[in-house]
Parts: C-alpha cells; structure tokens; sequence
C-alpha cells in the first residue's frame, strides 16, 4: 500500500507490505488522520525518541533501519477481519479506535510501530475490540479529533477538580485548546489561557477561554486570584517550561504537566520545595474517557472545525510538518490518504 | 555575645552584638542546638543561596558581607521579655519555638538572617507567642529535636494517607529518619527504607523501617508490591536524586520530595509523564505539627537518643560541619553554647 513512510531521518512517500489482519484484528481503510505534535517530535528526535524506549520497562522502541508509518489521531472504514474474528461492525462501517495493539509480549502504540503503521498510510490494522462506531453525521475529519480531544479530558480529569480552583492554561497548541474545553465543560470559571501567538490566544477564546493572555505583553501567573487554589495546566513540552512554571505559580498550586517534554530539562526544585507545588503528570486517557469524547464531538459540545486548518494528501505530509511549527497558519493539518 | 559565626564563608567563634528582644519578643538562653544538613548547604553554598532567596517574592535575603549566626533546631530558657510584651513564661522556663520571626514586611527565619542569630550563638531573640513549654522531664536535647521532627511528620502528612499505600523512603539522614517516625505513627507498614550507609539502615530499622534496603545491593523500588499504591519519600536532596525515583518508580506512584536541593537539577521529564507520576514537594511544618511533635518527644514516642551522636560547644561547631559529612559516624550534632 502507500503511505508517507519515516525513513532514515526523512518523510517520504512509497509503498510498504500490506497489512494483513491476524485473530482478533480488523483491516480498515484510513479516511483521515491528524499530525500530532509527538509526530514532529518523533521525526526531529527519532534516535532520542528510540533511547528513551529502550530505558522503559515493557516497551518495544521502533527500530529506525526499518521503514515506520506514523499516525494515531484516525478516523477509518471497516474493510475486512482476521481469522476467528467476530465481524462486529460491517464493512464500511465508520469507526475510531485508541492507538493500542495488544500484544503477549508488550502493547504496541500503532503509528510508532514498525509492525502496525498507522495513518498516514491507506490501510491499517487495528484491534478489533477496541472499535467505537462514529455515530452517524459526525464528518469523519471530526472524529478524528477524539484522540486529541481525549488527551485533554484526560488531563482534566486528572486535575481532580473540586469545582472552586481557578485555571490557568500555559500553551494553546492541541493539547492546550482540548484542555480548556475539557475545563469549559467541567464548568469551572474564569478559564485564563496564555500564549505567544494571536491565532492561537483566538482559538483559546473559541474553545472556552474566559481570559486570554500575551505572556509577551504580561504574566499570567498574575492574574490568577489570590483567594482560589491555582491549576495550572503545562501544555507546551519543551525544556524550561517546568521551571518557567515553578517560578511563576504561586504558593500550594497544582501543576498539571500534560506538554510531553521528551528531551532532558533543567529544574530549580527549591521553588517548588519552598512553595510545596504539586506536580501531576499525566499522558493518553482511559478507554472512557477516548469514547465520550467521540460522543463529545457527535453532540457538537466542540467546535471541531475551527481546529482543523488544512487537510493534505500523502504527498503532503512531509511538507505539513514544516508548516505546523507555524502556530498563525495552523492548528491541526488532517492528512487523507485516499486523495 | 560569644558565637559560632558564618562570616566571610567560614565558620569562626568570635564576638556578636547581644540580641535586645523588642515589642512581641522574648531572649532566651540557647540550651542546645542542632546542626541541620541545611546550614552545610548555606555554609558551603552561600552566594547560591542568598541568589536563590533574590529571585523569591517575599525573602529577605543574608547578606554575606555581615555576620549570620546559623542554628534553628533549638532549646532554650527564657531570660527576658521586650517591653510591653505578655510574660507568658517566667524566667528560667524551657521553651521550643519555630524558627519564625514575623516582621512587617516579611518574616525571618532566625538562624538565616541577619538580624536574628540562630541557636549556634548563647543568646536568641525569638517570637514571643511562638513559645512552647517543654513539659516536664524531657530532656532539653531531645527537645531541640522537635525541629527535625516536625519535618517528617509534615512530609507526612502531606503525603495524604489513606492508610493501604506501599511506602518507600529514599535516604536515611534526619529527614528520612523522621518520615520513618512519620510512618510507623501512621502505622502503614511494611515501611521499606534505602541508604548505603550501614549505621544509616540500622538506625532505620530502630526508628521503625521493616525493610531495610543498601541500594548498592539491589533496587529498592523493586521491593514495592506490584498491588499496592507505591508512595515515595525522597528524602536525600542532591542533584541526580528526582531522576532516579522517576527512572525507578513504578506506573502511577505518589512522591514526596522532603529532600532540599539547593543546586539545579536535571530531569527527564519522559519518565514521570508515562508512568503519571504525582510529585509533591514539601518544606517546613505548621505550627500544630510543630507543637505536636514537641509532645511526641516528651511522650517518649521516638528514641531520641539514638539520633544524637555527638554534642560540642562553640568551638567544635566548625569541626562538626566537617564530621557530619560521614554518616557512619553522625546523625544528629548538637551545639551546647553555654559549654
């Protein structure tokens, strides 16, 4: 089949085997697939990327001499299913599915596998009792969004809000605007979001934000209320934003670090020592939170447009991951294999 | 009044102007004082230390180029009251007190200030409403304890118990010793506790530990039980020491960092992310754990003598900076000004 292939250090277009279903797996054809920021880190940073799975228990690294599909943001269509499988859904059926391929030695993340690639090529394999049912109207470049939607809730969710905190929201990249929907829906108020770039600040707005700030122009560490419990949600995942935030919370908050940082970072710990800050860091979601979130998007309680800025071929992806460091010209850049 | 004094980043005896108690305050006689790793740090690490306290709202930074007279685990008997001020106690009472000067624009901590020497001179200034009285019959070393105590109750407490965790205690000096007390009083056991050092994991084992691992030997975070909530206690402090728990905490584990590093550190923020990893950092006590530590002492709860391993006068204060860098030899020194 085709796909936009990571291969030795590049994003090209070309053909890999095709994937063929085994017992309990299902065969589906991609209809679109979004590029996450893990994506352009992951190509950036592939021999890092690698090192550090080799240093986690239970983890299967990617080997970067053979060729990897990545992709696990997807919308797809049921095509067929592996031998002994139930047929749960027909064929043609619209459907999600977290990223997850159980396997007897360690589950694999499809998309940064070299075994099971992942949507940014036609077809893929995915397991089968994982599938959701897009429910019916949802576009499919919709719910595609619940992966990325989901990180957020998630993050919320593990923010184990009492209801009276007040807010704050470093870094309105996906991650970021997810997160404030995933506060707006929580109902908690006022929602302050910062970041460096206008379009991002007029999303931030969009989703749910209350109070949006230039970090250029003030902090927004000063705007949270003196009276409430701080949360500040760390949504951007580069070296020196922890501390920025251990330096600017102010004392007893509770930080949620949801920006995966995948490079080594330099702390001050005394801040938070002398502040006792709480840090909770969080990553993915369960597998209730990912379905309520394809729900979330059905029930239009997410403007899902607004965050889709381009959709590319395949022949597009490997010029989309140079666009997307452009926060002016987009948010979340869906790739359609078929075009 | 005679001292053992931080000036020009030595520890010399010399002369220091008597402290005069104002309004609110008391002078007491200092019976005994501890030495706390953290006045070896601000000894050893003075200029980062004062850069530290700059870039904090709200601290009153030393200034180096005058006198400082560290010491703020203390007992001592009250002389003197300023003027105007309650005589709570007469004269001659054994009194404990949080090292804790409010002052209008901010509070000082005696001992780091210069304007309030610490317990390593013969003569305090102290907050008047501050004192406690130590109850009858304990003995003034063992009061002097309450400081470091407190410290580990606090952690703790902070850690929010609910009773069914697994706990494991990085680092066996002061402070992991009183998180052992902490715990044995909260009753969760088994209570596993790691140091290298031999007279370290014995004294562990006699303030309550079950499990007593030398890190050289095996892992100590591969002894926590797999079904249980693994709650950590770094309790060492030092650079490279967050890292480690990080690497070495198992999927979805509560760390308390009670440890102080003063330095930078590095961390991969990669590992606590997958694992969702809770760090809360913790410094200090409240006054009812300060208070309450003070009774735990006089009820004879912790065996207070098995930490103090050493007491000198003025003149041995420079030396036992020096020896407490062995921990096979000290834990706890403390300083007798009056000897």
């Amino acid at each position: 089949m085709r796909a936009a292939i990571f291969r030795s250090g590049d994003i090209v277009v070309g053909d890999v085997a095709d994937p063929v279903p085994q017992a309990g797996q299902v065969l589906v054809k991609t209809l679109c697939c979004g590029i996450c920021g893990s994506d352009l880190h992951a190509a950036k940073h592939a021999p890092r990327t690698v090192e550090l799975s080799k240093r986690m228990p239970g983890r299967i690294p990617m080997d970067l001499s053979k060729d990897v599909v990545f992709g696990h943001e997807f919308c797809a269509e049921v095509l067929d299913y592996g031998p002994g499988t139930e047929r749960r859904f027909k064929a043609g059926t619209r459907v999600c599915s977290m990223p997850v391929m159980p396997r007897p030695d360690a589950p694999r993340t499809v998309g940064y596998s070299n075994d099971f690639p992942g949507g940014f090529g036609e077809r893929m394999v995915l397991a089968a009792p994982l599938l959701l049912e897009v429910p019916n109207g949802l576009p499919s470049e919709h719910a595609a969004l619940t992966e990325p939607l989901a990180v957020g809730i998630h993050a919320v969710a593990k923010a184990n809000l009492k209801g009276d905190e007040a807010p704050l929201v470093i870094g309105c990249g996906p991650v970021g605007l997810a997160v404030i929907v995933g506060l707006r829906l929580r109902g908690l108020h006022p929602i302050i979001a910062a970041d460096f770039s206008p379009k991002r600040r007029e999303l931030a707005a969009r989703m749910g934000a209350d109070i949006v700030i230039d970090p250029a122009q003030e902090s927004a560490y000063a705007r949270l209320p003196a009276d409430k419990q701080a949360i500040i949600f760390e949504c951007v995942g580069v070296p020196g934003l922890i501390q920025q935030v251990l330096e600017g919370a102010p004392r007893g908050a509770r930080v949620v670090v949801a920006g995966v940082c995948m490079e080594a970072d330099t702390i001050e710990p005394l801040f938070a020592i002398v502040k006792e800050l709480n840090l909770q860091f969080v990553i993915g979601y369960t597998p209730d939170e990912f379905a309520s979130c394809l729900h979330l998007l059905a029930e239009g309680k997410v403007d899902a447009a607004s965050l889709i800025t381009a959709k590319v071929g395949l022949d597009g992806v490997k010029g989309a991951f140079g666009e997307l460091a452009n926060p002016e010209r987009h948010t979340k850049i869906l790739v359609e294999p078929w075009r």
